[in-house]
């Protein structure tokens, strides 16, 4: 069973979709096509030194032999492009717009006469070193590239039905089965970046081609076996500059056995999350697809390992994972989560969001929507400032300007969102979340309609039932189902209890109190559905001090501060410097209210009356007694955390502490 | 008036003073002789790289002509020779040791065959670079190690009469003195890195010769005036390889302007203590002495002012300053004091203690005996393991050895001492400042007897007067004064009530209860001694939980726990893994035990019970609503903080929370 046709209504996420379409989805197009006079700040520009232009589209231009020139940009510059792409064919898909997917078509055009014959696009290796195509898969980005293409070319083949879309993606997939595999004559390797593997599983699921999945699987099946001559010999080819790249030739390159590629182990026997927080989420991504799609259980253990290692052990109360910039935008060990050195980067909220899905759909448990939730309440969307033209790759949960600007251990701690990155990963990523939403809201199985989000939305299932979802989340826990049976349908609807509400919430069933024990959190109505059946959910709303685990040191004695999904913030612009010194009681009582002017998007602020401390010693002097404490109570605004960094530059705290 | 003649008898620095004498000083010697097989772990070795031998004898061997070879080490590779004499030149004071005394002469005689005809002494340059004579002032340390000598060479003579030692700290004055000045055929430079003012001032002192003061003088008044062509030519002909050093013709330099030499403005227009902290307090030292001996107001109010933004703004509870690694071992920026990445430098703590005494030599206020009292107390003898053989760079305040090992951040915090450094300098500035501890008890004027510091000695003055104090500090407030005249002798007796105890304090004279106004954290006792006159002075020895300023934002919601001077810390070989999970009451009861038994000196535990997080969540959850908090009372063991990581290697914390 599957559903047809699903259209979002919600406020919240219809606002964000449409600030993707009508800005961000412009905005990127020029950039990536050099339209755009961006003032990039060497400051701003994040993990990467500033560029002056994208030149990603010119690449592939070039590439296709339709102008002449040089490459420039990072290795991976093709991928900003079919990110691009991917996100304008989930946006067609609620806002149709001829002109867009005539810009769109053209631009798989170019691509098109771009691909070699042989299927194979990189244009990096394809201008500057054709000689090294395949020569250090370890680190050139090749199999990415693809990847995110065959991704795009899915998505706008299903929205559009562009055969050329879909044949390109499908030539690619052909090329890299023709290169990689047990065979003699293939090679017996996998890209140091995984993306790939995840792109291949979705090509087969749209193809129905298993030799997709074969690939994909053999690539997630070789990943870490040792001894390993592929990996390795091509990472001490090019640190011994046997291949004497630009790009690769004289940097000090990492040690390939260390987990920052996730080489060192095979994945089965991985116990951790380790290294690259985004090539992690996306190995795990492709390898909770491929561990589906073959009813490989031993792979989907792992990814259920690694799964509770990042959400139990690594993961930040925003949903942001990796959470150091020194190791390499990573994983570090368990409960290091750090607030104001967080790396937590944009792409790698998106990952997540991406695993949870993959997971959620082999596996019918709450857990992964409650984390889906977490990331797209909060994590994610922070990378986007609200007038969908600056970004942040590092998303922290804790700023001081002046560290920011004066400690080298936080100058990756940004105050203020990016016009564009170098490295420009993150914003096309968020777009392609944010215009996919809808994906997230049901998993529909056999006999069960799963609604895992409350998003809004109108949704035609293939067994006959319509579902209109209504209501106001986040900033309301009421929430209205009306189900339509065309005739009369035998399902069960199953509606996930978020783990913040599961010990305070009503559900009623055609105006009748609905009781049930909850089901890996869900509570399931199983009735034969006919006419009209209105059912509403109540949750609890209440604001809600949250605690750490106590062995996250950097949270002790503080809380963060959360209704419903929303994780809420302290900024300067509302409660002055010195945000540390503010305090919260335990029973805290706090004012909502609704909030239309502050931001460009409608918000909930909490205020409540905490304690500011203005003196801890006596003035002058460092170091005191206690009997020297002087307080004053301060009203203190909290704003949802996403929204954080749209006003005048200043601190910003997630954890309080608590009196 | 001075005093003539002062014998430690203090329980608490005797032993620390035989450890020096009878280990660390022996131990120095076989390093800096390369007769002692170190086993020297790069994991320990601090902020620069292991080494397989230290050499600095052998090169003033090869700089004498005794013995052929290559200069080897760091550029600055002398001092540690001469801060080792000068520490044996403290020791032969209260231990005297004929055949030590034997040593020390013999390598005076291999110094001065060392030394070069005009004064100049630098085996670096005479053996490797002699081209490059003055001609990279502002990184080469030239100045440094000769600084260093004339201060060990000033001590050893006071302690020996040796008059060879010094005529060459003479010799390298006159040297300095025909070099360095305003007149035209002299540099119109300073050192890169100061110390020689200080030395110079020293030596001054001792040779009643004002050129050497004036030519001190004339450094730190020319310091970070602009345009400044000595020090920028300098460092660019570095940059750009005029100078082919091997040492520095490579290294990328730091900015002349920038704030880490100290010379971005003159020293008078200083507003805060910037840049690398042993630089900045070397500085310091000098320009307070300088200050002295000229009457130069200006320069004693840039010292006072650089005092207080150190003392009041940008010093760790114990006494730490320079709190970063990454700047460089510098200052950062007002309240900047994290506990888990801070650097805090044994030899800033050291030079901190060298200012202290200087601003203390110049005013009678009870804050510079305070803060020197913190020092000793604390972040000096925090460097040196009990066994006197083992070392820190790094004093930080919070340690988990997984962090240590796996966060780049924190990768300069050790969480054992190392046997040695390539970069050696902090052990043996900790050993003479604990061999010199004599001469911070005592400040005498024309009218008065200063006692600065608790430390149980006898002194005959050279008024008449011999006290005898006697206790046993830090472990007891109890400290008695007999003060024996010989004759009538009217003076006064000041001692200083440290700021802990201010609030409550009881002494006696002559067994009646004496009350006065405390002038500067003076208690003045003005009378005419005769005979043998008991004083008797109670300190408040209750466990005080210590709050931090409000601005600093690692201390927030903690506490410090100190007993009289010393500051406590918890480890892991008491208190279990997850310190950071325990925390103490606002009214916490701590029991005092003397403790013979744990550690190589007798030092004094605190026990109390605190309350222990087991868990803040739900387990296997990271984040839950405040509801599921489980905790148990647990008792909690305090040690000295500077007796911390002599037991086996885990956690140490300093600051934990109050709840």
């Amino acid at each position: 069973m599957q559903f047809k046709d699903i259209k979002v209504t919600d406020p919240f996420w219809t606002k964000y979709r449409d600030i993707v379409k009508t800005k961000l989805i412009p905005y990127q197009w020029s950039v990536i096509n050099d339209d755009k006079d961006i003032a990039i700040e060497k400051e701003n520009a994040g993990a990467y030194d500033a560029v002056e232009k994208s030149h990603a589209v010119e690449n592939l231009k070039i590439a296709a032999g339709l102008v002449k020139g040089h490459f420039y940009g990072f290795w991976f510059q093709d991928s900003d492009v079919y990110k691009w792409l991917e996100a304008v064919a989930y946006a067609l898909r609620y806002a149709p717009d001829a002109e867009l997917e005539g810009i769109a078509d053209s631009l798989i055009d170019i691509i098109a006469q771009a691909q070699e014959p042989d299927g194979y696009l990189d244009t990096y290796i394809q201008i500057e070193a054709p000689t090294h195509k395949w020569t250090h898969v370890s680190l050139s980005h090749e199999l990415y590239v693809m990847g995110h293409y065959i991704e795009a070319g899915v998505a706008y083949y299903q929205t559009t039905g562009n055969q050329k879309a879909l044949a390109i993606a499908k030539e690619m997939g052909d090329c890299i089965d023709a290169n990689f595999g047990p065979e003699e004559n293939k090679m017996h390797g996998y890209p140091g970046h995984p993306e790939v593997e995840l792109a291949l599983a979705k090509l087969a699921d749209e193809t129905g081609d298993a030799k997709y999945t074969r690939v994909a699987k053999y690539m997630i099946d070789q990943r870490g076996t040792h001894p390993n001559n592929f990996f390795e010999e091509q990472l001490k080819n090019v640190q011994t500059k046997k291949i004497e790249d630009p790009y690769f030739g004289d940097a000090s390159q990492p040690d390939p056995d260390a987990p920052y590629f996730q080489n060192d182990v095979p994945v089965r026997d991985m116990q951790s999350a380790e290294g690259h927080a985004v090539r992690m989420t996306y190995l795990l991504t492709g390898m909770a697809h491929v561990a589906r799609q073959t009813g490989d259980e031993s792979l989907m253990a792992a990814c259920q390992r690694l799964w509770e290692d990042i959400t139990q052990r690594q993961m930040y109360v925003t949903g942001g994972i990796g959470s150091s910039a020194p190791n390499g935008e990573a994983f570090t060990f368990d409960y290091d989560l750090p607030n104001d050195t967080a790396y937590a980067e944009t792409c790698a909220s998106c990952a997540m969001a991406f695993f949870a899905k993959q997971m959620r759909d082999g596996r019918q448990d709450a857990d992964y929507g409650d984390v889906l939730e977490r990331e797209l309440y909060n994590g994610t969307i922070s990378g986007m400032s609200l007038d969908g033209e600056h970004f942040f790759y590092v998303n922290p949960l804790e700023v001081d300007p002046e560290a920011s600007a004066k400690d080298p251990m936080k100058s990756h701690v940004k105050v203020q969102r990016a016009a564009w990155f170098g490295c420009a990963c993150c914003p096309p990523n968020l777009a392609r979340l944010v215009a996919s939403v809808d994906q997230y809201i049901y998993t529909v199985t056999d006999d069960a309609i799963y609604a895992d989000q409350f998003i809004g939305n109108e949704t035609t299932f293939d067994n006959g039932v319509t579902i209109a979802q209504s209501g106001n989340f986040p900033w309301s826990g009421e929430v209205t189902f009306q189900v339509r049976a065309a005739g009369s349908v035998d399902t069960i609807l199953a509606i996930r209890i978020p783990a913040w509400s599961r010990h305070n919430y009503q559900v009623t069933v055609a105006g009748k109190p609905y009781a049930g024990v909850l089901d890996h959190g869900y509570l399931k109505i199983k009735q034969t559905w006919s006419g009209t059946t209105t059912i509403t959910v109540s949750l609890d709303m209440s604001v809600q001090e949250i605690h750490a685990d106590h062995r996250i040191k950097d949270d002790v004695g503080k809380v963060a501060i959360q209704r419903g999904p929303v994780v809420y913030a302290l900024e300067e612009a509302d409660n002055g410097k010195h945000l540390q010194a503010n305090s919260v009681a335990a029973d805290a009582q706090f004012t909502v209210t609704e909030d239309n002017s502050t931001f460009a998007v409608p918000t909930v602020q909490l205020t409540t009356t905490g304690t500011h401390t203005d003196a801890a010693t006596v003035p002058g002097t460092l170091y005191g007694a206690s009997a020297t404490v002087l307080t004053h109570a301060q009203p203190l605004v909290f704003i949802p955390y996403f929204a954080w960094a749209n006003r005048t530059p200043g601190e910003m705290m997630v954890w309080v502490y608590q009196h």
